[in-house]
């Protein structure tokens, strides 16, 4: 596949029509996939989440700089929610990508939260697939951590962070709680702002009543003013600080195993749906059971029970 | 199954037991939800969501005494951010709750957006089913609507209000992106405040964008001021109006089926996931394939596809 060798020469051009690919879930994507495999596994993927308005985009920008300034090259994944009715990402990223337009050492992309045969959350694992073939040193996932599906999207990533700001009320925070639970690396944002310190003890409050921690695993916390410039290097050197103790300890290892396990079982269930498809006809069945279904003629479990009976005495399950 | 008798009989206990045999999804889940299958489809569902903040409680309490001077029993169902820790409901309703305590025609529950095998969608469609068959006329579905998750859930809903407030700025209405695409009915809450009707023309403006629609789907938009209780009364007839329509033209049904063919999919889904452990013996082998895989020795596709065929071969799937 000229693609593939394309991608792993870092083809900017390669690189974007890979991702669609991904994303259209095009004829080639497992080719595509499964060529590119063997050249992944070294890029250092960092999730930062975090509500519109706290900054995230300003922090991405900074560690940018730093690691063009260390002559790394890094891509950001900016997962968007979608658009109302063109399903396209709408925040984008245009304006960070014209920044950055002329350096090769940089891409951009933005993917909309919806739409994805098999979600965003294989979306993003494939782009990122994609950019570490590619040779990208740093692979950034940013997105907006509300729900379940972007809980999901940010477990890709070998470090989280989540980034708060003071005032944004306890409500907006809380809505940050199941990403709170998976954070190693607290930002506080606007850390100029009234309030900051005492974001940081509720912060410190609350890790204190979580599990305990081992030492690779104590989440941190960072006073930042992405703005000003101020605690940004300090954010930038414990980041790696913390991927070097989660590499040692093993605990990198024991994340990017358990993402492998994900794929694995996600690919299967994919392959079972289909053959699911053609043994039961469901094309031309489903319509028939639903009315039958709807009517209460039958329930639920107990119909899927006995299709799954009639079909393993038929030896075809 | 008693349980199944005394739910049907409206009894409050038995509801909140029958919820929690759900969400923990107990060996007599299907047993239940079977039994309980034939009294259900009667109750209407309402979905509401909007940003924390956006004021949902106070409408919702105003559509409980409106439901109630009518004599109708309603259940409210609010899916809560999971605790960074406990992994149960945070934002909680227990003022709520307490409110209500002594009266057995309103039933509220909160619900963790996480932490549930099968996802909370599945967890809030078997409550459903708990109070639909117990009688309830009205059940409404409560969340902060962010992500395919929440857009999964509020699915569940006949009908499906969207809370803005003006003035939340551009970024967090944004947020609700998948969800404007699937409101019927926008509710423009705080209306006594600056901002109200520019956010009205934007939603207008949004809703001309769109795919054009029948008369049963057109969006209403409604001026609400929750707090000095105006507009309320418009808003819940106008809810109960669009509910009518739904019905006479079979969008309602067609909803509703649509919801039936997720469900039945959803069970298969989780049965095959059971054969596939049995048959590959996943429990011992998993391990030994993540290492693999890690290693960069086998390709993930390539892999799953030939254990598929083994199988198929083997006359085992």
């Amino acid at each position: 596949m000229e693609l593939i060798k394309r991608i792993t020469r870092g083809n900017t051009r390669a690189i974007a029509r890979g991702i669609s690919v991904i994303e259209n879930n095009s004829d080639t994507k497992e080719e595509l996939i499964d060529g590119l495999y063997p050249f992944t596994g070294k890029a250092q993927i960092i999730g930062i989440t975090g509500s519109p308005g706290a900054g995230k985009s300003t922090i991405v920008d900074r560690i940018i700089q730093f690691e063009r300034n260390n002559n790394k090259k890094i891509a950001v994944i900016a997962v968007d929610p979608s658009s109302p009715f063109s399903g396209g990402a709408i925040l984008g990223d245009r304006l960070r990508m014209q920044t950055h337009a002329t350096d090769p050492g940089v891409f951009i992309r933005s993917m909309a939260s919806r739409g994805y045969l098999g979600g965003i959350s294989a979306a993003t694992s494939g782009a990122i697939k994609v950019f570490d073939a590619a040779g990208f040193d740093t692979i950034i996932i940013e997105t907006i951590g509300v729900g379940q599906t972007e809980v999901e999207v940010i477990e890709l990533a070998d470090l989280i962070i989540l980034t708060l700001v003071p005032g944004m009320g306890d409500e907006i925070q809380a809505m940050k709680a199941g990403i709170m639970e998976i954070a190693d690396l607290f930002l506080v944002n606007k850390s100029d702002i009234d309030g900051a310190d005492r974001l940081k003890s509720e912060i410190e409050y609350m890790l204190m009543l979580g599990p305990e921690n081992d030492k690779a695993h104590t989440p941190q916390i960072k006073l930042v003013s992405a703005k000003n410039n101020s605690g940004t290097e300090e954010l930038y050197n414990t980041m790696f600080k913390q991927l070097t103790l989660f590499k040692e300890s093993g605990l990198l290892d024991k994340r990017r195993k358990e993402r492998i396990k994900m794929e694995i079982e996600h690919i299967f269930i994919d392959k079972l749906k289909d053959i699911l498809n053609t043994r039961l006809n469901l094309k031309e069945n489903m319509g028939i059971w639903i009315e039958k279904v709807y009517n209460r003629e039958i329930r639920p479990y107990n119909f899927v029970n006995k299709k799954m009976e009639n079909l393993k005495k038929e030896n075809l399950l």
